[in-house]
């Protein structure tokens, strides 16, 4: 009711006690490297175990893995990607010159829809760039299966897929390699940061290359890398949220499974479904509304109360300045792309959310939806 | 003599002391941002007024801000860059699909040749991206010259460059942009980062931008970027090295001073001769052997007394795997890139090298030097 209650944020980091990072701070500073050392080869072991990995290689952000393996996996003309997704989905294809062929979503996972995936995929297709989006698996098996057919590399943005699972195994190791975001807003963090979990140890081999610019014996380059060195304190604070990460899972399932009891009863809003052999990272909580609900006007009411809000992700890609010239209405419409990103708000949920916080919005929600519609007023002089 | 003594590391960063580093860490981690955030703009502030430099926006990395400088400012078609460099300098032209088109080094300073520029630069070139190599100024005003005449972009890899002056001034707001880097090698550091400098308001307005993907109002994107966001504790080392950047100078110009006076009087060793209205930063101390010398053999002679060096940058990019197909020997013969990289090698510079160190060093070389000649040996069955 009032903006006088505790705010509550769409995102917090859940950090390690600040005398633990700066004892691991005075560890990495008696040392003598600063970045792309020892402290990085112990996190990516670390993280290799907890990801169920054959390898792990730890780089400065996910988007700069996005662009590595691409660059690895000698990517060219088209790669299928969904318009619905964080747009650092398609950076890096556009930094590789690989053209976007934008796919549907599913209407209830809001994934990539496999069918539309089939549609669009051409002979100039080289790849195709999945999304575990809001910590969902993509549909992995038929992803696979499209990409074996085709003969193209199968590529996953696991920025939000930290703890995700796929009948029972962690999603690390599908696809040609799966890159996760440690930026501040995900499950675990580095402060920036990323990981590439990968089944081919070559490619693991390049991309070690590549994130210290494609440097290979003495100084000859022959791959195009980038400076995407982790330094050693961010590998640091990684290894303890990474040790944190059950945790932090554990407390997402459980403010999951909350919202869905108390949203679920309310007519008019409507879940994520999360397929049956998938278990979610709960990066985000998506909730879809009736459209005959004004989204922006909920927004702005639960705003109001101090509740954080975000419409991910509205504008989808083919909305967008940068994207727009590579919708092609024609080849692939992109009808469920356009409802879920119009009528899409998504909740808080991280370890910074009470059961208290939690009830509230979900009861403020409910409050606004008991409302009376409101009907746009006619226009007159 | 003995490799018992103390070995002598090419580089070495220079850290204030443990503890002034956690507080800041606790600092930061008392606030609610972890990157992109408040201690990012100070440290900008700061750094603008210690470089003189109308602007400045922290990056990731020094290669980050190349990208994001050359796709803010729309580069196409080719682009001129020395040969006789490290390979990152030209990096960012082919992420951006710009052709290098590369040029030959002044035989004496080393630096990218106006001349050699003049004659490369053709009808499809939109930008010069020169290098202030080993912190000596490049000939700036020569370049700016060239560049206006051409109607062409100015952009200074000044990674080596922190510190480095210009007739009395800092380099940093010559040509459209010069990007600092911080990586741990460097006069001062964030453990990994960059630092752009401009005197052009709507290209710092645009990196900004650029460096969070692109993300313009609202989730819409209009410029591809990347994640190249600082974060606050990066910053915060930032702060604290750039208060002891002054004194990291001094001691790099007294050894530098120190290397100079040791070694010009040994026959057979050149130095790096630093133009007229330049003021080095001393990032590296460069000497050319005699092509009697093996510089190799001299390598392994230090190496085996303790005594780190490297041969930079050898080999120059027109002699790298990813780089060799962009020599066209018809358009510009690299005679002094190759003469200079063959015979270069770089001695150990920084905080950490004390005066006996840099007077083993001179006697080491000038040991070295006083040997007889190794004629190769005949080869005989």
């Amino acid at each position: 009711m009032s903006t006088s209650m505790n705010p509550i944020s769409i995102a917090r980091p859940t950090l390690p006690p600040v005398e633990e990072l700066q004892r691991r701070l005075a560890e990495i500073l008696a040392g003598t490297e600063l970045t792309n050392g020892a402290e990085v080869a112990r996190f990516e072991a670390e993280a290799a175990e907890a990801l169920e990995a054959p390898e792990v290689v730890a780089v400065s952000s996910c988007t700069a893995g996005l662009m590595l393996v691409e660059r690895c996996l000698e990517l060219k003309g088209e790669a299928v990607t969904p318009s619905f997704t964080f747009f650092a989905t398609a950076h890096g294809l556009l930094w590789n010159g690989v053209r976007p062929v934008l796919a549907d979503c599913d209407p209830e996972s809001f994934q990539l829809d496999p069918h539309s995936v089939r549609r669009v995929l051409g002979p100039e297709c080289s790849a195709i760039v999945g999304v575990h989006l809001f910590g969902c698996p993509a549909p992995i098996d038929e992803l696979e299966r499209i990409a074996r057919e085709a003969g193209v590399a199968l590529i996953f943005d696991g920025a939000h897929a930290l703890g995700a699972r796929w009948r029972g195994e962690s999603v690390a190791a599908r696809g040609d390699a799966t890159v996760y975001s440690l930026s501040p807003t995900k499950q675990m963090t580095c402060g920036e940061g990323g990981l590439i979990a990968t089944r081919h140890p070559e490619l693991a081999r390049d991309l070690r290359q590549a994130r210290n610019y494609g440097k290979g014996d003495g100084y000859d380059c022959d791959i195009l890398g980038l400076n995407a060195r982790m330094t050693e304190f961010q590998a640091a604070i990684g290894r303890a949220t990474l040790e944190r990460l059950p945790a932090a899972l554990e407390r997402r399932r459980e403010l999951a499974a909350f919202y869905a009891r108390g949203l679920e009863r309310i007519p008019g809003v409507r879940l994520q479904r999360i397929p049956e052999p998938a278990l979610s990272s709960h990066k985000d909580f998506a909730v879809v509304l009736d459209e005959t609900v004004d989204r922006d006007a909920l927004m702005r009411f639960l705003a109001a109360e101090g509740i954080d809000t975000r419409a991910y992700f509205d504008p989808p890609l083919h909305r967008q300045k940068l994207y727009q010239s590579y919708y092609e209405p024609a080849r692939e419409a992109l009808y469920n792309t356009d409802a879920i990103s119009s009528s899409i708000v998504c909740l808080p949920i991280h370890g910074a959310v009470s059961d208290d916080d939690a009830r509230r919005i979900v009861d403020r929600i409910a409050g606004f939806m008991a409302r009376p519609v409101e009907r746009p007023r006619a226009i007159s002089a």
